[in-house]
């Protein structure tokens, strides 16, 4: 099998640089005159492309597996989405852009409402809106920042949400939920699921009675629950793995807080449309080896239900986007989402993801057009698992050498 | 997942004959008029048997990993590629035809310039020729051929290479490289990587210094320096697991080294041309069951950029060896190569390579025709590690049992 470190041996450094457009959520299915949102794009640019490009259908986790962005993008990056699972706390943390460090354990959390025994009535205090959680978390702060030596971050999220982040010496990812998932109940105490995890879990309960004491008397907000506790993990970086130099260009926190994850440099964007961050690109071009370029909207499109607004975004970043990334000519362009989303289901699916390469090393394939299905049965590359996009983006890119003699 | 273990207890000894023809760096790029060598050549014979085959493209180690000869032959006869790892001084001794056992240790060397202080000024001695180098092992061999009980072996390789090979008890291959890879700097001592290797490094070390000794006066050559130690491994024959009868037809010593290592009988071939191995193949053709049958020059003429050339020996396997191997009417013809070596590129590299497995008891695809492009796109194996076509072949031939009731 194929790991990081046999990769790892092979790999040697050059001046060619590589390219990867994620287009988040792009993989889509048909509508009502059967096409699917690439489908009805027009991409005469992306079509251009696919002609000399070897191209496939890749699945982020494996085949029937829905992804979320950690795993999906994780993939992508070269890593193994099933062996480095990131925590749903850790995951929360990074999409509010949380300077989270490795070893800090990190905690989704929900606002609730607690009758007078302290049974949970609504688990999710009426949707409070994101105000009153930012009052709530600021409420919190100020009377707790640190219990037995260990600091502790409670940062809001939107409505009900927010998260909390402890940092300090021997802690534990491995503690179990405090949310019981259904009303008329008292809360679950968090415990230990591992013994290193004791000193975490008698930290969070702590924790859990002195908030408590802090907002008793808000209303409806008068209670939390706390899941996904999970450790920011300790992966390796790309510069180690895969002898890259390596940069990202996103405008959500999520995304930056990926790429920060497995060692990217995270490059500055001024403002939140794609031109910024083509321009960002252009910039810092000769600085770098590697950018992964992400375009957020084609997942929240998807996400909404909005098929057209979704085919508009591909044939704005056909236009747009393409020419520009081409213009800088890298020795590898790469191409693809981090899973699908199509429009009709609104929400992340476990359908395959078009993956073109496109590269003079390459040998092209018969696929003629971007479109799922073209390249799903004239692809080169067939079907196969993301976390390979790496090895083949390195070797076009002249960047691995030969496996024996 | 599939392992030789698995196949083992399925496998079923009958009298069928397999054929597997391996074209060396078969695969290849378009040139400049948009073909690949393959697409380039003229194949009525070969165009007919993919007609009535089964098709895939092969990828010898993993998508996107460029093979050596060593890892390419390697999984087309039924091994990880990955697990089983030939070391590069077992394979430059293969490469020489020497007769290496289980538990020698071979390295390459190089015959080098050191100045007064024993510092590395040109560590290919200013690439002396083969005659040179001749001379020069052979004086060592009259100094050298034994220490600490030790057997040893210096054998020339070609201009300013040479293999030396310890044969004796208790010997590893775990030994770091002298080679300092770079000049004006000492060449480094050989040290064990691990604990079993101490005895070897020391011995090591030891014929370095009586090698010095011996050729100090010699001009440029008056140093050696070594790398790639490795063991002969101790690697399952294709007759204990698959139950084969094998014999392998090839010219080159490499190929026909590793034909040995995994327990092939090797037929004499009266000539370097085709035809003579088409000969051999005809006169064994009743005493095994499975013919290993090698063309080399596919490779070199990929590795010397000559289009035309491998163009044309296609044309000529076409027409003088392909009516040959199907007039033996084997169960399984198999047609592949070990990695694809595109004219275009000059090197081995990371393309699939088209596998075709002609046999009456075969599923025919929609391919029609011997291509890269029309075999990826088309072929009812789509895209597969290499290691799975022993067990195709296999099947085939109907040498292994239903699994499971």
């Amino acid at each position: 099998m194929i790991t990081q470190q046999f990769i790892k041996k092979l790999v040697v450094k050059n001046g060619n640089k590589i390219i990867l457009l994620v287009m988040d959520g792009i993989g889509g299915l048909p509508n009502e005159f059967g096409k699917t949102e690439i489908e009805a794009a027009y991409t005469p640019n992306l079509d251009d492309i696919v002609k000399d490009s070897i191209t496939g259908i890749a699945d982020p986790v494996s085949l029937g597996i829905t992804p979320g962005s950690g795993p999906g993008h994780l993939a992508i990056f070269g890593y193994d989405p099933i062996e480095w699972e990131i925590g749903r706390g850790v995951l929360a943390a990074l999409g509010i852009g949380f300077p989270i460090k490795k070893s800090d354990v990190a905690a989704r959390g929900n606002f609730a409402t607690f009758d007078e025994n302290g049974r949970v009535i609504d688990r999710r205090a009426g949707r409070i809106p994101t105000e009153l959680c930012k009052k709530l978390t600021e409420k919190i702060r100020k009377n707790i920042n640190e219990i037995d030596g260990i600091k502790i971050f409670v940062e809001p999220v939107m409505d009900y949400r927010f998260v909390v982040i402890f940092r300090g010496e021997g802690l534990s990812g491995e503690v179990s939920d405090t949310d019981p998932q259904i009303t008329g109940v008292l809360p679950l105490k968090a415990t230990a699921l591992k013994k290193e995890a004791e000193k975490t879990a008698g930290i969070v309960n702590k924790f859990i009675e002195r908030v408590i004491e802090t907002i008793k008397d808000e209303h409806p907000a008068n209670g939390i629950l706390l899941r996904g506790f999970s450790e920011y993990p300790d992966i390796p970086k790309m510069s180690e793995v895969y002898g890259l130099n390596p940069a990202a260009i996103a405008t959500y926190p999520m995304y930056k807080g990926l790429a920060k994850l497995v060692g990217m440099n995270i490059l500055e964007v001024n403002g939140m449309e794609i031109e910024n961050e083509v321009e960002t690109l252009k910039k810092n071009y000769d600085k770098f080896d590697f950018f992964y370029f992400h375009v957020k909207k084609t997942d929240s499109y998807g996400e909404d239900g909005n098929f057209d607004a979704k085919v508009h975004l591909i044939e704005e970043v056909d236009r747009k986007v393409i020419p520009e990334l081409l213009s800088l000519k890298p020795s590898v362009l790469a191409i693809t989402g981090d899973h699908s989303t199509p429009s009709v289901m609104k929400q992340h699916s476990f359908h395959g993801v078009p993956f073109v390469l496109y590269s003079k090393n390459a040998r092209p394939d018969r696929a003629e057009y971007f479109s799922e299905r073209e390249i799903g049965t004239k692809g080169g590359l067939g079907r196969f698992e993301a976390k390979n996009e790496i090895v083949l983006m390195l070797s076009h890119a002249m960047k691995l050498k030969k496996f024996g003699a």
